[in-house]
């Protein structure tokens, strides 16, 4: 898996997680929702700040969202 | 410390451990050698498809790249 549709799939798995909605987890992490909506489906490709600010707004490790799957991603 | 930091410092602990030059990481990686060294000095945000890039150059997951250090990272 491309590592730009990594991280979507990561973002999605951790904010489901958390039960987050994306336009929640946009306002946190300072983005626009279809910001959020977009990375989710793998066709944006943030900085690493941006990444450290999702982290953040996830309230987990930035690493954890270049995690490779273990038994799929999907809830 | 910051993710970008985080990442310059682990892209430098990785290249080191493999034995390879600013130069040979930047020819692998499609990157200018300018880009690497301020890359490395936490002076660069690089998108997360050229983070892709450098691990793949350096052969380790991407998520290495983004460890939080464990007693120093230094060489």
């Amino acid at each position: 898996m491309d590592v730009v549709q990594l991280l979507g799939a990561n973002v999605r798995h951790h904010r489901k997680l958390k039960g987050m909605s994306q336009e929640r987890l946009a306002l946190d992490a300072g983005m626009e929702r279809s910001y959020v909506s977009d990375l989710e489906r793998g066709t944006r490709n943030p900085s690493v700040r941006a990444l450290g600010r999702l982290a953040d707004a996830l309230g987990i490790e930035p690493k954890l969202l270049l995690e490779s799957p273990v038994g799929g991603l999907s809830i």
